[in-house]
């Protein structure tokens, strides 16, 4: 089965507004096997609409529409649907008594052109759209089918869960299957990844495809399988996982729709233990980033945001002499901040971010991007040294994932397969108890922490010893933030075999 | 001029990315007057490519592509252009050679893959892009150009703006100017405020329109008008502007690029003033808002996360009687950590946060949704009541927006022109310097906290006194989250007069 997304709306067409329904329509339609050709999106009238679904159905069996199904003048997707299919609009008396209610219920009078919003096309079947007044539509025509939904994302994702997918599922019965099994990563770049998994990708059966979607400091990789049976499928792809995970080590930290503050926060759980943050140059980022899910009260207590010195000298206790001697951005100072987070208040862990977010704020020996995170423990203190570019949203979200990566990697015992890179031996630079210090000047090439505190990551544990790994001496250029000196991010972008 | 956008990948195609790049180029596009006719995605394939690139051409003048420029095997893009406009691919010299130059720098090597991405058409003029490796193509053929583009974001933004917008303005000299001011309201929803510009919009002229973009809790405004000469549009725009303002008071806080948390900044660094934040539900959400701005340390000392009520009471000095007493969710915690914060981080004002966001922990008495926010400031503390959905994302950017904007309405002095929506006064609940709590069961329709200790904010200013503008229980109902009962949030979009 072939569809295209046909999306209307001028606030689309000018950029007011992103268009995520295309992306989120596509994504479930290839979940379920089908090819999307095409996303189009054309304006507010009757002649756009009217090309884009000929266009549409010229090319495809499906078209999912979305947008132009509201009761202003400018919602004229019915009546080009109506015309298209040779129907009329009908007051659809089912859809009208839902209105009356919902409005009734708020207390407000339903208008004429309410009255009008519930006028569909005959032959039309109508989907109830439980989180709007409008509903959705589906017609047919000769084999072909045309889904209209409304332009409000979160009315058009019910539709889709609760009314198109599983009516689309019914016809696509003897389509040919499409799996897949999506692979989180954290602590290397796209192409550290690749290269590791080169042999592999190698030798991909024919029906089997990888996919890299990077993000900032995360890899996500989405392993595909075609075929008619489902039980083959399956087992190609946990073949397959295997051999990547075998590869990636504990670069691999979950799967699907996981993400690091949720997987650490599992992790916290199951331990019944606690986590809390001292946050300076991530401003709060780093608490949302744990926060966002529901349930993180079970393992986050709380957090400082210590933005000024003062708050990191009274909310933390940092020495003001450390404060003084080193900087804010500091080894000490991020050390300090940990240590006193996780003793105030009351938590097993600590992270600590420290850095110059930029764009400016740098100086010849702090370059913007440098930025020190630590982690108190309770066996000590580990941190690491980011040196990152100028943007300073990205530098943001990256320290965030980097911190959650150190806590992620303190509560695994999966070992590291990958050669360390460059392993110069760092002095220990203080007494006390506290894992050595890791520069992290090309992130991409990097993913395992040192942990002498802990014997359990071992070291050296690499399956492929590709000296060639550790060559990359990637964002060393302080004018050229990490991403751009990537050589292509969309390295190796969805190969189709 | 009209203009057709053309992006390239299967990664958009199968709703692995949210294709962001035809927003920006269709924004910069429309901000030049070229009215872009359609959005079309395509894959990673020639006939695909082809197809879209014709298409693209029969209904515009102006093409702009992103992707398929990179240097692997599914990366196309250039071939068709080549063969499209009857050109053939030669090794460009100065694109080689300064891809050698970024290798060697990184210490690497070019390979043959690298020498054949800087194979370009004849006849193209090359757009450096100093962001990346491949640059832009500019090609042209009987008065229609196509501009080809990568398809990495911060690349193509680097294209557009150094090369291709210059580029399309001297070829746009003749066209009708577009002409725009955003204006950015917070405080009420759009049907509140589309009911307060009912009548300006009615008499906009011809050659103007009045666009709305809600975001979650905030409104922005766009006004446009198009002709010929510039001193014109730019007369009738302040003319409306001003109207528009008179009419919306002080729900509007700024213009163009601007938002809360940077408004609120910029007020509290000319003041020379501090912000603090206690944040529960929030849970770093308010901070990371306000730190994402460069320069916000200025004005912004730092905040307690206090998640559980252990750092409640420990790091904001919230008494535990209180806590017992009232909850953690309640006008009495959410005042104590609002001082508590002010006073410890000795900051002018404080906001605190504290409520059930969601999905899960609600109660009959306090419901998913039920959020207290909390200003400290020199002359008492004020709170105000939110009633919200079940979304928590959605509840956590509200509570955030509704938080700053009450510190943003302390730092104004524009009165507010609005009708007072159902005033039931409220009996002062303590003797201290507190200002009366405000519920907000309604967002949509509330827009100014009260401020008995403040004259300044005249309680009833009223210009238009509407009463029809009350007389909405929206989000009344549990079940249905806020934005879920608005009717139909796409009520005005773009109209096309």
């Amino acid at each position: 089965m072939q569809a295209t997304i046909l999306t209307v709306g001028d606030e689309i067409l000018i950029g007011q507004v992103i268009d995520t329904n295309a992306t989120f329509m596509a994504a479930a339609l290839s979940a379920e096997g089908i090819t999307v050709v095409e996303h189009l999106s054309v304006g507010d009238n009757r002649m756009a609409i009217m090309g884009g679904l000929e266009r549409a159905l010229q090319q495809s069996d499906l078209v999912l529409m979305t947008g132009g199904l509201g009761p202003t003048k400018d919602d004229i997707t019915k009546q080009v649907l109506a015309d298209y299919f040779g129907a009329e609009l009908r007051l659809h008396n089912p859809t009208w008594k839902r209105l009356q209610k919902i409005y009734a219920r708020l207390g407000r009078e339903c208008t004429e052109h309410h009255r009008q919003q519930c006028r569909l096309p005959t032959g039309a079947k109508v989907l109830p759209n439980e989180h709007g007044t409008a509903p959705g539509l589906w017609l047919e025509k000769e084999d072909q089918i045309v889904v209209s939904m409304p332009g409000v994302p979160h009315e058009m994702v019910y539709l889709m869960e609760h009314e198109v997918i599983r009516r689309i599922q019914k016809r696509n019965l003897d389509a040919e299957l499409l799996r897949s099994v999506t692979l989180l990563t954290a602590g290397a770049g796209e192409s550290t990844i690749a290269e590791r998994l080169e042999r592999i990708e190698d030798n991909l059966p024919e029906n089997m495809s990888l996919a890299y979607l990077p993000d900032t400091g995360t890899v996500r990789l989405r392993l595909s399988a075609r075929g008619q049976v489902e039980a083959l499928l399956q087992a190609q792809l946990d073949e397959y996982r295997n051999h990547i995970e075998g590869a990636l080590g504990n670069l691999v930290y979950g799967y699907g729709n996981d993400n690091l503050a949720s997987m650490v926060g599992r992790r916290l759980e199951e331990r019944e233990q606690t986590v809390a943050t001292a946050e300076s140059c991530t401003g709060g980022a780093l608490g949302h980033m744990i926060t966002i899910h529901p349930g993180s009260s079970k393992h986050f207590l709380g957090g400082i945001i210590a933005y000024s010195n003062d708050v990191k000298m009274g909310a933390l206790g940092v020495p003001e002499e450390t404060l003084d001697k080193y900087g804010a951005v500091s080894e000490e100072t991020v050390t300090a901040m940990a240590e006193g987070a996780r003793e105030r208040l009351g938590a097993t862990y600590a992270l600590a971010t420290s850095g110059i977010a930029g764009p400016g704020g740098g100086t010849q020996e702090k370059p913007v991007g440098t930025i020190w995170i630590a982690l108190a423990t309770p066996n000590g203190t580990r941190t690491k040294l980011l040196r990152n570019g100028k943007d300073r949203a990205r530098n943001i979200t990256y320290t965030c994932h980097h911190a959650l990566n150190l806590l992620r990697l303190e509560l695994t015992d999966v070992p590291d397969p990958a050669p360390q890179p460059k392993a110069k031996p760092k002095p220990k630079r203080k007494p006390r108890a506290k894992a050595t210090p890791k520069v992290d000047p090309q992130p991409e090439a990097e993913a395992t922490p040192k942990a002498p505190a802990k014997a359990k990551r071992s070291p050296k544990a690499a399956t492929k010893p590709k000296p060639k790994a550790k060559a990359k001496p990637k964002a060393e250029t302080e004018t050229k933030p990490q991403e751009e000196v990537k050589a292509k991010p969309k390295r190796r972008p969805i190969r189709k075999k």
